[in-house]
Formats: structure tokens, C-alpha cells, sequence
């Protein structure tokens, strides 16, 4: 292990370091089966265990009612941005969609193919760099349709680094979250959700799975003409298994919820560690405030992805580069926003944030 | 490794032990790299270089032309049911379908909600004992439609075990195949084929990833307005990139079909093998006429999926119970067939099918 690098991916990213050794232990035999959790059948006895734990482990660390279904999907969040409006927007409705980053943008775009839309907030004359009130001072305002068949919004948008702190309020419309880059970060209000999706490869496991809770009586709303895997009320009848599932990535899944359960000790610790976390780079840029610029209003800031930029082209360049020398990686932020992008999910480990902290301050030093 | 079973799973399914074995080594570092598989950005040049390799392999075991793309979706096959008569159906079109079993009567139900269907074959009353002549005698004919947009089939149908030898003849009409559970078991001439899919959880890797090689030409159908996820064009035009791909299952099917080509010497010498092993298994069947019953006629016997009965359901417990005390898993019949049911995949080494073989011999003398 002595070679791993500190992986600051926004997606595919670090996972548990504990979590790997498991997977790799029972790689060729899981205990008792005599096969590869590759190999087993997702009717075995072996991973009905693993997909109900799966479940188990995430109503308990939410604590999701059984009024709500969690269900394991292919196609990642992108998919959802179609099955989202194809399950939940009748002909006759509309459609409320929150615009605050690269990701809301996508979403609204599929959900225009499906049905009607009405944009009712966009943030891309500043770039993205901020959010509604109350979020946000002089975020600017939402403009919601008391008649919407749901109001979708990104809680946390990876590419520009601005995250709610908070549900928004919808006075009774369903709200739908796409969570893909913050789930599992800190406990939610179910309750207050129609439905989250979000895919596993940011904080939830690896790439080729993604969780959707959904309020059941919501799904209802489901055309019966969908195809199949397209249908919400397929994976909530079958238990996600109509058709096989991604076992492996669901195995991941179980294993990052036992992680959290057992050794992180729920989501308000894991909550705790990542603001502690955030907090270290975000002083970083307030106390070099003349060399690294932040992208997001310090309001919004993302505790997941940290995006800021450098004096110039140059300096980031040479930023990303001295890094990686010193063991980070994939700290080059999205072409849209330019500069630095350090993404520091649950798994990212406080060691790797302060040696990233230590980096920068000596940085700074160096090129200021 | 001692303690691992043959497993005869219908797929999941046994994956080359060698295979295991490299992803083992790995999962915490892939080398050069400092993290897992599993962690890696899909944008890293390590997953790039996986990704290209494993398109390259497809190609080379295949052949195919740069006419075709092969891409690597999510989903499963469940979703191609929906997702290739979405991108090919056009509304003024038809297309037909070969049921042959389960599976391509799912296909078609799919395909209805979707557009205009013609059922060209259906071997329902004979339970899917058969194909269409010229495949199999006294099989019935099939009814096609030259101006249909495509010809289905599924060429080998898993539950019940009928395998087509060659494919379809089809005047011309586009030939679309589910192959998902035959899928590399010998050389194709893809020129016959206006697209083939398969899940890879059979001959291929892991749940998780279905392949789809389409003609390009074909693909330009499309509706435009369909949602990303769902338009074969937005994968061709970004290589399966678009979205986060399923990036653990690719690096599997990239080391299987490394396999394929290093360790097994390429698809003829797979069919041969697949070959040999089949028939180690139907000749005990003809063998033993009175005490095993197989389920498929002789001329559509599948290499990949072994389905027979026993001359009652206490002995079918029995034959199932007895296998796995002598190491043999997963061989219990779909319920639609009853019986027994061996899933010989390519990974599926001769020595589990002669313990295989071997049982079956001693099963039928001790309880004949
Ligand atoms: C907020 C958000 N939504 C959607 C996506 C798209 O997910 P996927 O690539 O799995 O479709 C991502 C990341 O890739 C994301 O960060
Ligand atoms: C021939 C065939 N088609 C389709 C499927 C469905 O694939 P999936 O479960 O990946 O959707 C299977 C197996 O599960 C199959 O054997
Ligand atoms: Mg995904
Ligand atoms: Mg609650
Ligand atoms: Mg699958
Ligand atoms: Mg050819």
C-alpha cells in the first residue's frame, strides 16, 4: 500500500482503504461460497444477503421509511435524468427545474425531450457560482410553480463547487434530488424528498451502480407503457432484480455502508470529518486570498469539491504538476471553470486533506 | 483457491480463475497508477488505455470492421429490449421477431410498447424444444417481412437451451441478435448483423456492462429527441463516454478477452472447446435415454446451456443435492423447464465438465 497516491477524482474516486482489502481477501472465494462475488448468481443465497444488507445499511444511516423504495440502477445518473420525467411528468403537468451548476443543466435538458419544463432559477451569468436565496445572499430568487409535478434541483454540483446546505423549500410540490456527488456525506429529512438519486462512483462505491429512493406512491404515477427497465415500479416490485443487477457494485456499495456504520459511526460523524476537512482548504484560500481565488460564494461552498483558481494558466499548470510529485492526483479542475478542483468525499482521508492544505500554503509561499 | 466449486450458473457465471487472479493483484494499485481500478477517473489514461484495449480485443476476436461500434452500456440486456427498437423501430416501420424462448418473448413484449411488431416464429406450444427450419427439421417456418425494419432472434435462448448453428436468413432485412448468453463462444461474420448485444455476465466479465456492436449506418435512425442515455449515437460519438461508464466491469471484460486471445488462442479454438465440452455432456444424455431426458432436440442443442429432466422431481432434489456435496453448484433448472440445467460458458474448464460428466454417469446407474 505504501504506493497509493492521495486520488482527488471528483468521480470515479477514493474508496475506504478497508473497503478494498475486503474485496480483494474474498476476491476469488467469497467465505462459504466457493466463487467470486463475480461469478455468483444474483438469485444465490449469497447475494440476496448482500443486496438486502445493501438496503439495510442505507434505510438505517437515512433513516428511510418504508414508504420510500431504494432501489439499485444501471445507466448512472445520466439515465435518471430521462426516467425521472418519463416516471414522474404527466402529459398534462409541468415540470420545475433548478439550474445551478453544469449537472442541473443536463437534467433539464433530458427532461425537456420528456415533457414540459419551466427553468425557474439559473446562476450562469455569474458562472455558477452561487445559489438562491436564502442559500446564498444575493443569490437571486426562484420562481416555483405552486402546480409543478416535482421541482428538481442538484444539492451538490461537482463541476463549480456549490452545494445546498439545506433542502429547498417547495411549499408541497415533491422535490427531486439528484445527490450524485454528495449522498451519504451527512443525514437527511427523507421525509422531506419525492425522490434522490445519485450514482455510487463519487461517495456511495464504484462506477456501473446508482441509488434512487423514491416515495412509493410518487412511482405510481409511472405510465404502464414504460419499458420495463425504464419503469420505477419494475426495480420497487422486484427488489432491483427484474433483470440482473450490478452485483459487484452493489457488493462495493454494502461494503462503503458497513464502513460508515461501523467504522466512520453513522452520518453525523462522517458529517463532522468532511466540514472538518473542507474547512482546512477554505482557510487555505481565505488566508491567501491575493493568490488563490475561490470559485464558489463563500456562502455555498462545497464540502465535497473544492474549486478555486490560480494566478494564472501557468501557475495552475505547474500547481497540478508539483502535486501529483508529491503524491495527488486529478486536481485539475473542469475546463468550464478553470483552475483547481480538489474533491474530498467521505473516503478521502483527513491526512491526505492536510498534506493538500500543506501544499498549497507552501504554494502560495513559493509563487505569490 | 481449493475450496472453490465448479459453478454452473446460467450468469452470473465462472470467469477465467487467471482473470481473477490479476484483478486480485491489483484492486488496491493498479500499477503505475497508485490507486484501484475502482477509484480511477474514466477519464484517467489508465482507464483509457483499458477501455481502448478492450474495444480493440472485441475487434480483433470478431473482426469487426470499422462499419460497426462497439460500445459498452449499462442496463443489461433488459434495456436493449427497449433501447433497440427505440433507436431502430422507425413509426412508420414494422419489426419482426423470432420467439425461441424466454427470452426473445420478452424482447418482443418490450418491442410492442415501443413501436409495430410482427411475431415471425413461436415454438410456445412445444415448450421451446426448437428453432425454425432450416436450423432445426420438422421446426416449422418462420414468416418474414422483407420490408421489415429488422429481424430479432436471440441466439441462444438460456432457460430452455436451443442454440441457433448459423444465423438467419433474412433477405436483406437488418438482423439484430440477443446474443447475451452466447456472445464469444466462437468467430462471427459480423457482416450479417445490423447489431448484436449481449450482457456481459455470461461468456463476457461481470454484471454490469452489456455490449452492443451496431452498424453505424443503422444507429443514424434514431430519433434525435431521444433521451442521451438512451441514443446509441450518443455513445457512438463519445466512445461509451458520455457518462461515467461502468468502469470495473470493462477493465473484466478487457482481461477476459485478453484471455481469450493470449490464453485460449482465439474464438475457433473457443468453439472447439465449447464443442468438446458440450458433447461430453449430450452424450451421456443420448446415453442414458431412459433415465435422461433432454429438453432441446438434438439439432438445436446448445453449447453454452445443458437442459434436461430426470425421471422425477425427487431424483431432480437429489441429482442437484448430490452435485453440490461433490462440488458442483447452480444446477438446478429454470422452474419453466424443470429439471437440470449446466451452464458450460467459455470459462467453464474441462474438468468441471467431466466431474460433471462423471456424476451424471454414476447418478443414472445408482438411480436408474
Ligand atoms: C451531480 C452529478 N449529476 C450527474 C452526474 C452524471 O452521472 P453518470 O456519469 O453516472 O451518469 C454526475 C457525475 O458524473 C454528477 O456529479
Ligand atoms: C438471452 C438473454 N437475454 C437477455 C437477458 C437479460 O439480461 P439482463 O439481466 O442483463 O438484463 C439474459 C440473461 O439474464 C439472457 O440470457
Ligand atoms: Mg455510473
Ligand atoms: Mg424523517
Ligand atoms: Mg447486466
Ligand atoms: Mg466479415
Amino acid at each position: 500500500v505504501e504506493d497509493r497516491v492521495y486520488n482527488f477524482s471528483a468521480g470515479p474516486a477514493v474508496l475506504p482503504l478497508s473497503v478494498l482489502e475486503r474485496a480483494r481477501e474474498e476476491l476469488l472465494c467469497m467465505p462459504g461460497v466457493g466463487a467470486s462475488i463475480l461469478e455468483i448468481s444474483h438469485r444465490s443465497k449469497a447475494f440476496l444477503e448482500i443486496i438486502e444488507t445493501a438496503e439495510a445499511n442505507l434505510r438505517k444511516l437515512l433513516g428511510i421509511s418504508d414508504d420510500y423504495a431504494v432501489l439499485f440502477l444501471q445507466g448512472g445518473s445520466r439515465l435518471q435524468f430521462s426516467m425521472v420525467p418519463m416516471n414522474l411528468l404527466g402529459a398534462d403537468q409541468s415540470a420545475d427545474y433548478m439550474v445551478t451548476g453544469s449537472w442541473g443543466k443536463k437534467a433539464l435538458e433530458e427532461a425537456a425531450k420528456v415533457g414540459k419544463t419551466r427553468k425557474v432559477y439559473d446562476a450562469k451569468e455569474t458562472n455558477y457560482d452561487r445559489l438562491p436565496e436564502p442559500f446564498c445572499a444575493d443569490g437571486g430568487t426562484m420562481d416555483l410553480d405552486p402546480q409543478a409535478a416535482y421541482l428538481h434541483y442538484t444539492s451538490n454540483e461537482t463541476i463549480q463547487g456549490v452545494q445546498f446546505s439545506a433542502e429547498p423549500e417547495t411549499q408541497g410540490v415533491p422535490l427531486v434530488c439528484d445527490a450524485s456527488s454528495e449522498f451519504l456525506y451527512k443525514p437527511l429529512d427523507i421525509d422531506k424528498y419525492g425522490l434522490i438519486y445519485a450514482c455510487a462512483q463519487k461517495n456511495a462505491g464504484p462506477a456501473g451502480v446508482t441509488i434512487v429512493v423514491v416515495r412509493k406512491d410518487l412511482a405510481e404515477r409511472a405510465d404502464p407503457n414504460l419499458g420495463v427497465y425504464l419503469n420505477f415500479n419494475t426495480h420497487i416490485a422486484s427488489g432491483s432484480m427484474d433483470n440482473t443487477p450490478p452485483t459487484f457494485a452493489i457488493y462495493i456499495n454494502k461494503l462503503v455502508t458497513d464502513w460508515l456504520l461501523s467504522e466512520v459511526g453513522g452520518l453525523e460523524a462522517m458529517h463532522s470529518r468532511n466540514a472538518e476537512k473542507a474547512k482546512l482548504l477554505y482557510d487555505v484560500l481565505d488566508q491567501n486570498a491575493e493568490f488563490y481565488q475561490g470559485h464558489a460564494r463563500p456562502d455555498c461552498r462545497s464540502l465535497m469539491n473544492v474549486t478555486f483558481r490560480l494566478p494564472s494558466d501557468e501557475l495552475t499548470t505547474k500547481f497540478d504538476a508539483e502535486a501529483k510529485q508529491n503524491g495527488m492526483t486529478d486536481l485539475k479542475g473542469h475546463r468550464s471553470v478553470g483552475g483547481i478542483r480538489a474533491s474530498i468525499y467521505n473516503a478521502m482521508p483527513l491526512a491526505g486533506v492536510e498534506t493538500l492544505r500543506d501544499f498549497m500554503v507552501d504554494f502560495a509561499k513559493k509563487n505569490g
